[in-house]
Order: C-alpha cells, then sequence, then structure tokens
C-alpha cells in the first residue's frame, strides 16, 4: 500500500526530473492499488484538462495491468479493442507512454500519471518519480 | 434458463481448463439470457477491472447473437458499425473472442466472460465450462 | 487483500446463512479494498437485477468507510447528501443495510453486499459470510 | 490565479489543521476558476472514495459561486433546486459545508474542499489552508 508520504515523493521527483529535463508543465498523478487517487499537482503554465490525462494514463495502467506503452501498442494494433475497453471503463483511460505500473514484490499496487510533455518523456518523469519512492517501475 | 449451480460448473471448469492449460489468472462471468449477471470469480493475481472486460465480451454476445469471434471480424471489417452497437449499448460491449455464447435446443439462454490470456485461450477456458454443464457453446 | 478462495467462503457462507435462515433467494457479491468485483453468485428465482444492487451495498460501503446501516442513518437525517455522493460515484451506491465492511487488523479491505431479502436479514448473511472467512464485519 | 505553489501550501495547512484538531484522515483538493484541479492529497486511513468527494464539494462551490455552507441551506429548503443543479452539473456536487470559495480582491479565483472528519471541521480545516496561503476565504 503506498502511502501519502510515498505518493508525494513520486509527485515532487517526477516534477523534479521534468524539470532537470527542461520539459514543459507537467500534472502528475498517484493511484492506488484500486485506481483511486491518492496524490495529484499540476504545474503553473498546463491547460486546465491536465488530471483527467494524468488520470486516464495511470488508471488504465491499474485497471488493465498493462503500462502505457503496452497499451499504446495494442491500440495500434487493434485499436477497436482498446476502444471498447474504454467502453467498459466510463471513457477514463487514456492508452499511451505515462501511465506507469508501480510494482512491490511483483505485484502492482498502484501507478503514476505524467502529462505534458511527449509521452516518452511523460513516461521517464514517472519512473524516476516512482524509483525516488523505492517501489519498481513498469512503464 | 441456466441455474445457479449450472453456472457455477461453468466458472468452476472454465477455471480448471485455464490451469490445465496454464493460462495467467483468469476471471469468469455467466450472464443469462437477458445480459445479467449470474456468477463471476477473479482468480488472485488478476488486475482489479477484469470485471468489466469479461461482461463486456458476454455481454455483447448475448446482446447481439453473436459470439465473441464474429463480432471481432465484424469490428475488422466495418469498426464503425461495432462502435455505433457499442453506443446503444452504454460502452458495455468488448467485441473479441472470449465471448462465447451458451445455446439450448439450438437457442440463445445465456453467455460466458473470459479474460486474463491470449483471447483465443479465453474461449477456450468458458467453451470448456459451459460443454461441462451440458450445454452447447459457439465461440 | 481477500483471496478468491476468501471471497468464495463468504458468499457460500452467506447463501448458506440465507438458507438456514429461510430468506428469500439471495444474491451476494464481494468487492476488494479498491471497490472491484471478486466474486458474486445470485440465487435460482432472485430478479435479474441483483448483482446491481448488492455491488451497490457494497460498493457504498469500501468508497465512504461507512456500512449501510450508518449509510442508511445518514440518508434519513439528510437525505441530498446521500443523493449528492451517489452522484458524485456515478449512481453506484445503495445507501441500506447488506452493505458490510470486511475489515483486518482494523483496516477495511473489501465489503460484502448481499439483497434478496429485507435489509437486516441481508446484513445478517453478509456477516456470516465475512465471520466464516474469518475476517471481522462492520454491518 | 492560484499558483501550485499557493495551492500546495493550502493543502498542507489544512492537513496541518486537522492535525491540530485532532480531525479524522482528511483528504483536500484545491480547483482552479474553472473547477478544474491543481492539487489533491489523501491522508492514510481515508477510504478510496475521498476525492470525489472532496472536489464535489468544491466544485459546486466554484460553479455555483455559493459555498457549501449556503449550498446546505439552499438543499435543506429547497432540496429539488439543488438536485436540479446536480443534474446540470453531471451529478458532480456535494452541497455541504467543506466547500470553500477562495477570494482575492472580492472575486472568486478558486476553492478548497476538504472531506474526513464532520463537515464543520471540514470547512474549518479548508479556512485555515485558505488563509495560510494569503487569500481570503468564504466558507
Amino acid at each position: 500500500m503506498i502511502t501519502l508520504d510515498e505518493a508525494r515523493v513520486m509527485v515532487a521527483e517526477a516534477r523534479a526530473k521534468g524539470r532537470a529535463l527542461g520539459l514543459k508543465p507537467l500534472s502528475v498523478c498517484v493511484l492506488d492499488a484500486g485506481g483511486h487517487l491518492l496524490a495529484f499537482e499540476r504545474e503553473d503554465g498546463a491547460s486546465p484538462g491536465r488530471f483527467e490525462i494524468a488520470r486516464g494514463k495511470a488508471y488504465g495502467a491499474v485497471m488493465t495491468g498493462l503500462p502505457g506503452s503496452a497499451q499504446k501498442a495494442r491500440a495500434e494494433e487493434q485499436g477497436y479493442f482498446m476502444a471498447a475497453l474504454n467502453g467498459v471503463y466510463d471513457g477514463r483511460l487514456v492508452p499511451v507512454p505515462g501511465g506507469v505500473l508501480v510494482l512491490k514484490d511483483g505485484a502492482v499496487v498502484g501507478a503514476v500519471g505524467v502529462t505534458g510533455d511527449t509521452s516518452d518523456n511523460d513516461a521517464a518523469a514517472a519512473v524516476a518519480g516512482i524509483a525516488a519512492a523505492g517501489y519498481a517501475a513498469l512503464a
């Protein structure tokens, strides 16, 4: 179970990675193992709808057990399947990199979702945050 | 009309097939002739959102009268049509194998939905469960 | 974390309690700590929409941390508040007895939802199922 | 316009107030002038559905321009009106204290939503957070 203190480290260090890489303003969320929000921050200059994107990336990862990169691959080879998954999850899934699973002893305990820069840079920031909190990341 | 005892056999034997084939953790649901839930089980290690996928496979089969394989073929040749069907069914349809019709004397009396491994393996598990309960299966 | 084997015990023993008390056909669901479905069974003779009620009772308990009896009390003294909660949870909350929290070492690890007889009898069946699986129940 | 640094102060100081008063675990969100999420934290031990409640309190305040206490008064004297407002806002409004407007020079620039303890204690924590960030609060 990710504690709030750990979630705050994930958010802070994902943001620090963004600043170190010179990325655009990031929005970062941390979800628990049930896909429910633990923490979120949206940097100044980000567009107002960024929470929904950040959560969508992380939510899809938790609910399907697939990180954003795997969801993207599936969406590109079988688009109607990912569209259908989005239907059963009430449209809350964003299947691109930046949705990164948080693992402990091989089990999924949550996910971090980042949006703001390219999807791959978003994922790199999420991985940095997860590692800083002492968990394994699957991007 | 599928009884609960029969539905429980379907779930148990679909799961047994999964174990016999060495599949990933399966989630199995049984719907009645109206598309309503009779029984469901999610094996340990499956991601939390598996019920929605299992039900989506079975729901689409019951509501359209087409098993998952036929829905998949239609989605690949006429994607907008399956997308439109998903609209009228409130996004609850997952058009891939693993949604298997349950037939008695040629009439649809329900469906089994399985998710967790490849779509084809999911379908094989569903067929095994249906057969064990003494019904015909259309995958 | 409730295992599937434990969830199956909860369902079986809640149903057994219903039979011992001569209750109407019961529908029983078990949700995990994130409100996601682990197991469900609907007894023969129950109306087709029982899954949604059983899940609604358990879902409201998990998401708010309040068992059905406490939700009912709140609904009766401040109806607009429970109505508003139902709005933010997409209408998935049923605030009456029969939604029973599953506790381990004082922490909520899931909930059991039962529907079919009176709300109080439904709750009694849920409690029996939870106790049989070795957990504490808060009804 | 509330900056992220200011929003973080609001969250931290609302939580500090909760700890100083010995309140139950709090969940705190800050919304901007458009009702969109800037920051959120859920304390350990809170139920998983607390984000939706915290946001609902703040969202209703921003969208109607009425703090939670005024929404509650209206709900108690004219329930169908608040129910109708909830309809037009997609069920996202929770009309009780704990949704507090953030004002600058008399204009609404956002809202803080707090949930976890009694509604009045939630509101007191929100006010403390807003004041610590140098804004006026209307609870």
